[in-house]
Order: C-alpha cells, then sequence, then structure tokens
C-alpha cells in the first residue's frame, strides 16, 4: 500500500494551490496522518490508498470529473466500511485540520465530489449494505455508498420502487443521490428526496453522529427541528450521509411509455396539459428532448429513430405512466394518445410494446448525455424556468453567444419538462477541452437568462464548484448570512468538502 | 382601545410566573410598549388588541387553547397585515426582551399556541391574502393566516387540491399547519408538508426578512441549504412564517368514499393490503375509529350508524379514492370491496352514493374529537406506531391505568392508520377538568409504551407546552444539541414562542 511514502512527506506543508482561500487553513495530510488512518481502519487492506510517487495513477478516478472539467491531486483515499469508521476519520481530520471530500459514486456535474488538490477523500464505496424494507410502511434503510441500480433491483424483489431514477443509477450511490437531492425522471409522480428521505444518520465535522429518525423510521415523526432536511442537497459540506430510510412506494404493477414527435414547443405544451388529464394520478414522467439532441443521439448510438414519420422534429416528448392496473393504464394512455392525434398536437407518435421496446426509448433519453460527451466539450447547464420559456431561453443564448467564439458551437436540449428542469448542453463540437474564458461567458448568458425570469440556476445538480460564486446573486444577504451560519454550526473549521458550495468569502 | 393602560404599567416588571426559567429573562410588556407597537402599525384601529384591567376578557380567545389546558395571560395582541410589519414588531420586541407567541387558528392540542404567561401575541389573522395559482405548475402562493378551508375552495375553483385536509379546515391556518407540520387524513397520498412547501417567507426575531424560494416559487431549486425545512414543524420557535408556496396537485375529478367494519384488528390490517394492492395509486385516505369512538359519535351527534350489520364492531374504516376517471376508479373500488366480501374481512360496508352521503361519512371521522371532548376531559395522545401494534399498545395503556385512578376512564381510538399515526384519547367521563398528577401518569405509560416500540410521541401534533420535557429522552446528546444551537442561531435572545418545545435547560 505505502510504495512511496516520501512523496506524502514532501506534501506535509499548508496547502498553497490555486485553490488557496478554501484550504488556506487546511494541512495537507502527512505520511504520520496516513498512518493514523490507517489504524483507525484497523489496518485494513486498501482501507487507505495512497498514490504512488510524482503522479496519482491509482487514484485518478477520485481526482477526476466524468466532464473532464474538474482534477484534483488527491493522495489519500479513505475507505470506511461503518459509520463508528466515518466518525473516527473525521474526528481525527478535524482535529488535524485536513480536509476531506466525501465521495459517492462520483457522478456529479459541478465538481462537488472531486478535490480542489490534495484533501483526503472519504469514499462511501465499501459501505453498500441493505438492512431492510418493511413490507407494512415500504421504509427501505441502507447505507449511503448503496449503487442506486442496487437499490432499486432490491427494492423491486420486495414489490416496491425507489422514488429515484436518473441515468447514472448504474454507478451513482443513494448518498451522494440524497447529499445532491437528485431529481431524477419520476420526479413529478414520486416527489423530491426531502418527501421521501423519512431518516437520516449523519456524521459531522468532529465526528458526532447524529441519528435523524433512521433507527426508528416511523413515516410521522414531529418531535423536534427536522434537521435530516439540511443535509439532503448539502453537497457534504455539513456532514457525511452514512445511511438513510427511504420511503419507497409499491411497485407499479403496469408501466407504459409513449414517444412522442412534435413540430413546436406549444404543442409540447398541449401534450403536457393533455398528459396531466387524461393519464391524471398515473402520469410518472414527461420529458423533452430537443431535435438536434435527438438526431446526435440516433448518429452517435447508431440506433434508429422510432418515429419514421418525425424526421427532423423540432421537439420528442417521452411520456410515461405508472399505475396498479394494466386495463385501466392502457385505456387512459389510449386516450391520451386520441385526444393528441384529433387535435394535431403530434406528428407521430410510438407506444412500447415490450419492456425491451420500452427500455429502447429510455435508452435515447439517457444517452443525451454521453452522446454528448462523445462529440466535444459539452458545457451542461441545469436550470429551472417557467415551462414555457424554455424556447426562448435556448433562443436568447445562441443569439447571445453567435460568432462570439473561437469553436462552432451546437446546442443539444432535454429535460424534465414536467418539472420546469431544463438541461441545456453548448457543445464545442470536436474540440474536447474545456475553455474557461467561453465557460465563463455562457455561463453569464445562463445566469442572467434564468434570473429574469425567475428560475433556478441549478434545478437538481447543486452547486458543487461551479455554481458557488453565484451564491451571493440568488439570495438575500440575511438568508445568505444564515447559511453560513449554518456551515460554521456543523463545520466550525471548514474541513468538509472545502471550496465547495458556499462562495470563498464563507467568515 | 386603551380602556385602562394602568393596568399594563403594574405589569412592567420581569415575568415571575409559573414559567419563571423560560420568561426570566425577558420582560412583561408596558404601556409604552403598546404605545410604540401601535405606532409601528400605523396606529391602525384594532392593530394592537389590549385587555381591560385586572381580567383578559377580550383576549380569553388569544389565552386559551380549545382543550381547556393551557391558559395564558397575555394582555397585548398584536395583528399585524403585512410581512414588514410582522418584522417590524419583531424588531422592536427583540430589542425590548419581550416574548412573543405567533399564532394561527389555535387549534392545536399541545398548547404551542397559547402564551405561558403575559407574552405579546402575534395574530396571523389579518394576513390572509391569496396570492396566486400557477395553472402550469400547481403552485399556490398566499399569506400565512389563510384558513385553511378557504384555500381549499380557492384551489378547488382553480381545479387544484391543496395537500393538506383535517378536521380543523374551518378554522385553522396555512401558517400554523406549516408551523406543526400537518399531516391530515391525506398524508399518505399527497405526502408531508416537507413534500409540498416549495417556498416559504419567514421573520426571524430580529426582524430579518428570508425569502426561502417563495417569491421565485420553482418546483426545483437546488442552490444552498434549504433551511425552509427547519421552519416547517418548529410551531414558531425559530421564526414566523408570514407566506407560503405550496404545491397542489390537480383536483381529483373522482372520489370514491366507503366505510367499513371489522372484527378484528388484523382484519383491519387485511383490508388495508387489499387497499394497497386494488387501489393503488388512487388510495387516498385509510382511516380508521375503534368501536367505543363510533358509538360516542353516533350518540354525541345523534346520527345513526349507517352499518346496520356491524353493530358493537370493534373497527370501523374508512377509505377514500381519489382519481381521474371515475370508470375505471370505480371498477377498482368494487373489486377491493369483492375481495373483502370474498375473504370475509369485514362483517359490512357500505360505499357513499352521493356528495352527501360522502360528507356524511367524514362527519363521523371528524367529530371524534368534539365528540370526545362533550363527554369528559379528554387526554389526548397523538403518537406513531408500527402498525399492527395498535391495538397492543392500547391494550397495555388500559391495563397499566386500571384501578388506578379517581374517575372511570373510557378509551376512544382512531387515526390514520395507513401513516401509522395512533390518535389515542383516554377520556374522564363527565369530569371536565384536567388533573395533572392523571396527566402524568398517562403520559409516562404512553411514552414508554411508544419508546419501546420505536415510535414517536409526536406524529403531528408537535410538541408545543406538553412534550417538550421528553425531548431529552427522544433525541441523542448531539442530535439535542444541535437544536439548541439552531435555535441560539436563529432566536438569541429567545422571545420566539419562549416555554415551548426545547425543553427548559436551553442553553
Amino acid at each position: 500500500m505505502f510504495r512511496n511514502q516520501s512523496s506524502l512527506r514532501r506534501y506535509a506543508n499548508r496547502f498553497i494551490s490555486r485553490s488557496s482561500t478554501a484550504l488556506a487553513s487546511l494541512n495537507r495530510p502527512t505520511e504520520i496522518d496516513v498512518q493514523e488512518l490507517l489504524k483507525l481502519l484497523n489496518n485494513r487492506p486498501n482501507g487507505v490508498l495512497v498514490a504512488e510517487d510524482g503522479v496519482s495513477e491509482d487514484l485518478t478516478r477520485y481526482n477526476h470529473d466524468w466532464t473532464n472539467q474538474y482534477k484534483g491531486n488527491s493522495r489519500v483515499v479513505v475507505r470506511p466500511q461503518s459509520t463508528a469508521e466515518v466518525s473516527r476519520i473525521l474526528k481525527y481530520c478535524n482535529s488535524r485540520m485536513i480536509g476531506v471530500v466525501p465521495q459517492g459514486g462520483n457522478t456529479a456535474l459541478t465538481g462537488g465530489s472531486v478535490p480542489l488538490d490534495c484533501e483526503v477523500v472519504l469514499s462511501l464505496e465499501k459501505m453498500s449494505d441493505i438492512h431492510s424494507l418493511d413490507p407494512t410502511t415500504g421504509i427501505l434503510t441502507c447505507d449511503a455508498g448503496c449503487i442506486l441500480q442496487n437499490l432499486l433491483d432490491f427494492a423491486a424483489a420486495k414489490d416496491h420502487l425507489v422514488p429515484v431514477d436518473l441515468g447514472a443509477k448504474g454507478t451513482c450511490q443513494i448518498g451522494g443521490n440524497i447529499s445532491t437531492n437528485a431529481g431524477g425522471s419520476f420526479y413529478f409522480r414520486y416527489g423530491s428526496l426531502h418527501a421521501n428521505v423519512v431518516g437520516l444518520e449523519v456524521v459531522l465535522a468532529n465526528g458526532d453522529i447524529l441519528d435523524m429518525g433512521c433507527t426508528t423510521a416511523n413515516l410521522k415523526d414531529n418531535t423536534g427541528y427536522d434537521m435530516k432536511h439540511l443535509f439532503i442537497g448539502a453537497e457534504g459540506t455539513l456532514g457525511i450521509v452514512t445511511r438513510a430510510a427511504l420511503l419507497c412506494p409499491r411497485l407499479p404493477p403496469s408501466r407504459c411509455t409513449t414517444l412522442l414527435a412534435c413540430d413546436s414547443f406549444d404543442n409540447v405544451l398541449n401534450v403536457l396539459e393533455i398528459a396531466k388529464k387524461s393519464l391524471g394520478e398515473i402520469l410518472a414522467a414527461f420529458e423533452f428532448i430537443d431535435g438536434p439532441a435527438m438526431n446526435l443521439v440516433c448518429q452517435t448510438q447508431s440506433k434508429p429513430l422510432p418515429l419514421p414519420a418525425s424526421q427532423d422534429c423540432p421537439y420528442y416528448v417521452l411520456v410515461e405512466s405508472h399505475g396498479s392496473c394494466a386495463e385501466h393504464d392502457q385505456a387512459k394512455m389510449d386516450k391520451f394518445l386520441n385526444i393528441l392525434y384529433e387535435e394535431d398536437y403530434v406528428v407521430d407518435g410510438v407506444v412500447a410494446a415490450s419492456l425491451e421496446q420500452m427500455n429502447a426509448m429510455w435508452y435515447l433519453r439517457e444517452s443525451c448525455n454521453p452522446s454528448c460527451v462523445s462529440s466535444g466539450y459539452v458545457y451542461k447547464y441545469d436550470v429551472s424556468l417557467p415551462i414555457p420559456e424554455f424556447p426562448r431561453f435556448v433562443e436568447e443564448l445562441k443569439e447571445a453567444l453567435n460568432d462570439r467564439t473561437f469553436c462552432s458551437l451546437d446546442y443539444f436540449n432535454w429535460g424534465h419538462v414536467i418539472d420546469g428542469n431544463l438541461h441545456c448542453n453548448v457543445v464545442c463540437r470536436g474540440n474536447f477541452e474545456t475553455n474557461s474564458s467561453l465557460r465563463e461567458r455562457i455561463d453569464r448568458y445562463v445566469f442572467e437568462g434564468v434570473e429574469k425570469r425567475g428560475g433556478s440556476i441549478s434545478a437538481e445538480h447543486g452547486l458543487g464548484q461551479q455554481k458557488r460564486k453565484y451564491m451571493a446573486k440568488l439570495h438575500g444577504s440575511e438568508t445568505l448570512s444564515k447559511m453560513y451560519d449554518i456551515k460554521r454550526l456543523f463545520d466550525p473549521n471548514r474541513i468538509l468538502n472545502p471550496g465547495k458550495y458556499l462562495p470563498e468569502d464563507c467568515r
């Protein structure tokens, strides 16, 4: 494990990296620290991973985000197997003023799970026990490091559904989902994690373990300030989520999926309105993919568009229902589609006739991201907007960026239209390097466009490293001041995920 | 308004009441304070109500709770008409160290909205504007003093449903619902207020106004710590809720209601399981009323039990579905009832054939509380339990209290069985005075019974004055310590709702 410890000794000075403000008061981990951390994990093989001298080859996956935008230089990764171990690690790092970056599946988009420099990475990947699923209440209790797909499979085998589902489900971990308040495709039907997390266990920077309804896991508990919500979406800056109790609904016995093509965004809105009326309580997802994104996916993934009559339509819509009675659900879906055709709201549409076809439709949606990434550097934006504003927002962005860049820009947009959540992607085609001045320019236009429409610059992907600098514009000084107070309360030494979330000038 | 101000002058000393610890550091409002408060409300007639000399006749309704358990002695009630006025009042009271008790409809059960002694009551009753309902998102924005029934009516006229509904809806105010995290009868279907409050405006003790997503009101906003959740269920001890943005689903076009009689609690559980399977996504409420409570209601309200074959059944169940298609919903309900009869899970059942019959069924459920109150002093308990434990819990309580009281005790139980929420009522028949030693004895048994089953001693009615003393037993010292920290952060002078919620020894 310790192939060359001298490299760590050389780093044993105060952080003097590019992120000097956030790290200025923290120490780099030394060789002695590594030995102490290893002792805290009972000298377990691979409990602590240490980089080789000079380059961090072994630790690359902990130091990079998949969008190739953020890169850390951590040389120490700790992998606890229990809450008690997490507590011991944090207590030690807090006493030594060592920065700690909690990391789940590292699938985020804003650099929240990537170290700035050589902080210790605390990976939850070895804490993946699923503890129970109560058949009466549907409450599932599990460790933070559980991969979402494993939870979905476990719950499904017991006739339940984990109420969060997203493209990264094969990699992301539930602790990360909770810490970023991941929305996902079925948010409209099942609600946010604030709605579904009924208990949380969290370890604070000083090693204190807070059990906030995780052990008792009651559907209703009105005793005391409901502090668990502070940790939902806090990106590990207030404490590390180690365990969760999630309310899981019954698995819907019937699912219907349809892919539709619309010739205008007005018709997307018309389809949405009819879906709400016709599908009612079984409406589970209403996603949109714009024409360029759909074409890119079909080309990149070599998949034919399953709607022959709709080539080059500007908008595609994926609608899914989750219900308890196949016959009723099919009748509702038929009614929905009949109205769409009668009213000429869609150019073409296809209903999945099998699970395979259903998965193929979702594959198109979930391939939007990787297809973009494979075609150039992607400047990704995740915003909330009043739904009718989606096209105007994109048009204004295009106009603003027109002729002002060194490379040819393409625009690919998709998202959870029913939640007002637009994923807007500006791709510098053929160029795979990020360009900070271009990023700043796009950031500014996006931010201003969202602000003037009363939206949110982060709908479900949090703040991380990318968006923290806008916080002062987003919230009143009183609100922001209280956020600083809360940070100070839970992590006074600011060792947790330093340089993320709140702006630099955190007092 | 100032009929005799000398009475106030006499109170202008430090609080030395029965609640000495909580009020020890606070000042009674003086005549000068009243004049200053009146100025802050632009000398508006009835902006400030002041009690007459000696007795607080005019202010009785602000000083009493309806269960006749809690009684304050407030002589000053302020009634702001805007958030700015709330801010000015709190800033003044904070600077003068005067306790402030926020009050909505005053329908709570644990004394949270009643002053301990002569704190200023801040009534939200004059802040009742409904601002908007966005037809695309369903987000309703309103002032905290809106009466819930008015919101339900307003939303219904716009084809939407406010996702909280309870017996006190004609009196309770939405700010109070939020501040107590009221559950209500449709919690299972629509979720908690943590799920549905998308924005909140709150005034802190120092007068700072926090707008936490209330103005922008996006369905998804992941920018910064989601602090609004701290105020949901905090009973006004951290700040005063002045405005809210609530996510309202579409009004279900179809409602079916059925009342069933079961000869055992096992069969109640069987009915619950079949309801979840047969009704699925349209299952909206699953309430139970035990036999003694149903008999009491029928006698007290002079209403016949609409189930002739089920006299003296030990359990009655009220099931309601909310769906989008009457034909489908009726088919699901028929299937549900057929299974129940085939399996002999119910003794008798009746389906409401009209809105009138539906309302009559709900009248029985909502009359449980007033029927109890009219028959003797009611020791009311609102607990969460593992659902199968309901009958054993009640039996143990009866055994524990058997032959140990001065009066004859009756037990009437009902609740939201689907949420694990039991409303347990011990009635001292014919005696309308509370007895503190009896209360303490029942409290102890209830608390111990709930604790050993891993439940919660407050499912939806909060802590108020009644349950705060148990907090130290309910939460670990680390969790409780953080609750104190948060209280100190938002209300350092402890002027807000003093003597409630957190135990006396709040540092």
